[in-house]
């Protein structure tokens, strides 16, 4: 049977954020923050619309959710994100105490794990790969047009 | 004879944002971006006020200073902050490649110090301990009171 709420479902939700980004020239990665199976928070990368170094998907689905909660903890929730985070997201998701951060494809240059899993929360569940391919393509894609 | 525009002088105005945190009830960390002598963005950790565990003194006053700037590089500017960056904040400092980071007192438990100095970008400079006595003095006292 068909799972309307499994991390797929999520992810596309992810991934329609970073096609999102895409569209205006941004490095296309996507987030969303779901609690009892309802997205709660979501960002694309605004990097270079507003000029502002920190506007990674992550950043900006965490404070809406943690807007949309009123708390600064978000332990009952699972983040999606369509790539590894990097150390500045993974720290951010850390201080928030995600109950679970689920990421596509893996980014051996600027993720997280070459610092390793403690960056991460000690209570939190790390799981990769999901829908990896598709969000690794349109990363691909963009950088591709990028050179033409 | 007296150098208006040196460390000690900017590390000042980032202490003045940690005691306004600490006003406020919020851990008493601050920060300033400088440049060319001129304070451009400043913070102070609103954690509490704002519910969001992003909202770090650091990611403030980076958000601040390339608003000012209309830039997502800081390649010219200097950091104060009256406490060791959290890996988060490292993480950020790199993407927006500051010139100089300067920070007050050494943090070992959240510092990005135990993850290695390859959290910041390559180019930065880093230097710590200026005013540290300070800093850290706010921060005991803070946390007293906590625990009264």
């Amino acid at each position: 049977m068909l799972n309307p709420f499994d991390d797929e479902h999520f992810m596309r939700r992810a991934l329609a954020e970073a096609e999102y980004a895409f569209e205006k020239g941004e490095v296309p990665i996507g987030a969303v923050v779901v609690a009892n199976n309802r997205v709660i928070g979501r960002g694309h990368n605004q990097v270079e619309m507003l000029h502002d170094a920190t506007a990674h998907a992550e950043m900006l689905a965490l404070t809406a959710a943690s807007e949309f909660l009123n708390s600064k903890y978000l332990t009952e929730c699972t983040l999606y994100v369509t790539i590894e985070p990097c150390p500045m997201c993974a720290g951010a998701l850390r201080w928030a105490q995600l109950g679970r951060v689920v990421y596509g494809a893996h980014e051996p240059k600027h993720g997280y794990s070459r610092f390793g899993g403690e960056m991460f929360h000690p209570k939190t569940e790390i799981m990769g790969g999901i829908l990896a391919e598709e969000a690794a393509a349109l990363m691909k894609s963009f950088f591709q047009n990028k050179r033409k």
